[in-house]
């Protein structure tokens, strides 16, 4: 039976887990659980019958182990950030275990290059910690300020760093968790080769709180780049884009530690929408890129890299203009057009959100078919596709027409989902590229995946969750 | 039952094996088996009914199909290459399935920098595809002459890359691979991000044939660095090396492409045993070290970071002398001491063979514990510690005292093995860092996981074989 038709929790076991935590960490008053079971993009309100608050991971066990023997459902919620629904509960069946009081950095090993943090540990917190030790912890995405790295870790989450050093999974050598039955994996390890057996790790990282809870987590560090250099550059065509990010990394390397592409539309919302934001480029150009180069050697390296890029780029003809950043400021100006674009677009109205890749060399043909289709689709729809250009991974977002009705438009995100979609799947890409499945789309992976992989997903499923307590109705 | 102790394969299902595929493809003459029984330490002589050599994921399909019909145990070889006897069959029970004969590189895409290919390709021809196209495949070792990608990815093979581009596993994005059932999980995906549920392909990776075989891989490809640099440096003990480490990573970042090191007497082995070795240096030291720049940028660019590095590292006094290779020529001098120590072993007598690694910090503690623990085991045996510092993983390989009886020695290997791995377990380390589990450490893997762990690892195995045809004997 779906926990979301069951009874609601009963009083009897909810002070057995009360009993479990000290005085004031267990929540059932409404305004207490209400930040819990909202997410930010108001496409779910949940519902929960208590918000546990555990400190420890003993404490963690304890509330597992309850919920295994009452075979209550939970649910596991970090920094409440996810764009999916994966952290809303969905019923008064359900418990929630927020994360957020295991919140110690445990260790920094500045020669093994390895931090090893509590789950519940802020992402802007790990790279505060990894910078005073002259170090780098190269996640960073819009929502680092609140996000919890357990919440990164379990959704394999992505960002703008990727291009240079992979996403959460590849960030993390080990990891800690709590299994369904309570039983603890420790699998702290800050070995960076370790052939022992099936890569269980691998497994629980990405699984969305569905095959237990993410307690801890040794993370990699790396050096700090020496110089950075960030450019803002106005193109005519992805096409053009996807020849200066060929251009940059045959030059730059592995030092190309951001490729991000926008749109013109996006600059325009994001300007209009956000106080104190300027397009760096005097004339309007119909794409952007924000390229960001850091050197290993030097401040000197990094700009010649950056000049090489750009002047070549002039030269081949793929660049119509370019800004470079001069400073700290302007850095950070250019870096904001890019960061604050999602948020941008809330004032025009509805918007209808993919999150798709795509070979990287795909991504402009793809775009090309997904405006066509959508025009097709909703007339005076106004396509925002921008994102990470270098791992072929665009948030293609379709803001409502001028004038629409919001509540209509917002109807048909399925319908649209399913046209883009459908190319997405032809050009061989992934409907959900770093965003994951959630409530949002568990049908749509049930209805794609092959059926022998779905068969392997549920069999794991079984395998670590026979009550099937963890966060039923995501994912899988 | 142990597949060890079954009945021979009956001449019935060998006619059913043989009719899958075309005339001369099914070898069963004793001197045909031959080469694929033997592994190259001689440490496993094996028994096989068959060797079945598919060119096709079809045929791999057919066989394993009829294999899980008939119940007949099946072992995937590659290139034979392995080092803990995982590729070795076990009886006339088993059929050994040889994909060298899948070797097409099916596809490479310069633009998103990724390469498709069989599993059977041969890991150089794939180094030099990645050159033709201007890229670089970073994946390199010993045997890189003949093993293959799909044994790399089943073992997760590490080599000397590792420190600036990671295992196997990260050099991956999709497998293709058939599952004991016949069915083929298709995951030749050229995605850098792809969220959609489980990380089954990690799960296939490393799992060294037991879950199902490896047929296609979509390996990543890098930058060509613009400069390489390297060179051989003499210093005094590990602590000097990892202070080197230290400053070559904080000067150099990820442009730091290798950092190996060597005790002076795997130096004087190889000189020894190894027609045109030479020393670099004039005098001998205590240890030495193999460090390699590549610079994304330019030859200049490295040759300044290893001027940084190498100037600093005389001021600090942890180098007491270095020489810098001034020719492709010289580089190859360098790296060839490093890559023949594991040869030179050989003609010293037995040597007893440890792949552990480390938290990197903890390598010189490592290396003081275990050489005292050796000295109070076995007097007189000659400890040959070398190998991948960056990585915290050292081949700590012991060779018999001189004059001493090969068979009575290598008969301790059991005995040594614990007592080094105790001190690995200490340190929380691995006894497993590149090599993997195979036959040769199937039973300290049982004995030393956590319960919890193993109980996964089993249900794992059920689920993918519920039959358990796979590689029976090794890893799990």
């Amino acid at each position: 039976m779906d926990t979301i038709d069951r009874p609601p929790l009963s009083p009897d076991v909810a002070d057995r887990f009360r009993a479990l935590l000290p005085p004031g960490r267990a929540l059932a008053a409404p305004e207490d659980l209400a930040p819990f079971l909202r997410e930010e993009r108001g496409l779910y309100e949940g519902e929960a019958a208590l918000v546990l608050r555990p400190s420890s991971v003993e404490e963690v066990s304890a509330i597992l182990r309850l919920a295994s023997e009452t075979r209550t459902p939970v649910v596991p919620q970090g920094g409440n950030t996810g764009l999916v629904g994966g952290q809303t509960p969905r019923s008064r069946s359900e418990v929630v275990i927020a994360l957020g009081l295991l919140d110690r950095i445990r260790d920094v090993d500045p020669v093994g290059r390895t931090m090893t943090v509590d789950a519940g540990v802020v992402l802007s917190r790990i790279q505060a910690a990894a910078d005073e030790a002259g170090l780098l912890f190269p996640l960073s995405l819009g929502s680092e300020g609140s996000c919890q790295i357990g919440g990164n870790l379990s959704s394999n989450a992505g960002g703008t760093g990727v291009l240079a050093y992979g996403n959460t999974r590849d960030l993390c050598l080990g990891v800690e968790a709590v299994l369904p039955s309570g039983e603890i994996f420790h699998g702290l390890r800050r070995l960076k080769k370790d052939n022992r057996g099936y890569d269980i790790r691998n497994l629980l990282i990405g699984a969305e709180g569905t095959l237990g809870i993410v307690t801890g987590a040794v993370l990699k560090l790396f050096p700090k780049p020496a110089g950075r250099e960030v450019a803002y550059v106005g193109l005519a065509s992805p096409d053009d884009a996807l020849r200066l990010l060929k251009r940059a990394e045959a030059a730059a390397g592995t030092q190309l530690t951001a490729f991000e592409i926008m749109p013109r539309i996006g600059i325009e919302f994001t300007v209009r929408h956000t106080q104190g934001a300027r397009d760096p480029l005097a004339e309007p150009h119909a794409w952007y890129v924000l390229l960001e180069i850091s050197s290993g050697g030097s401040a000197a390296e990094a700009r010649a890299l950056m000049e090489t890029v750009l002047e070549g780029g002039f030269e081949g003809g793929e660049i119509e203009d370019a800004a470079v950043a001069r400073s700290i400021a302007d850095a950070r100006t250019f870096w904001r057009m890019r960061e604050e674009m999602s948020w941008a677009q809330k004032p025009e109205g509805g918007s209808i959100k993919h999150d798709v890749s795509v070979p990287v060399a795909l991504v402009p043909r793809f775009l090309r078919e997904a405006d066509e289709a959508v025009a097709r689709t909703i007339p005076g729809a106004r396509v925002v596709s921008f994102g990470h250009l270098g791992d072929g991974n665009i948030h293609y977002n379709v803001s409502q027409p001028v004038g629409a009705d919001k509540v209509a438009f917002l109807a048909r995100w399925r319908e649209l989902n399913e046209v883009v979609h459908a190319i997405v799947a032809d050009l061989g890409g992934s409907f959900s590229a770093e965003h994951g499945i959630g409530q949002l789309k568990r049908d749509e992976l049930a209805r794609t995946k092959p059926p022998v992989e779905m068969e392997l997903m549920r069999g794991i499923k079984r395998l670590f969750d026979p009550y099937q307590i963890m966060n039923p109705g995501k994912l899988i």
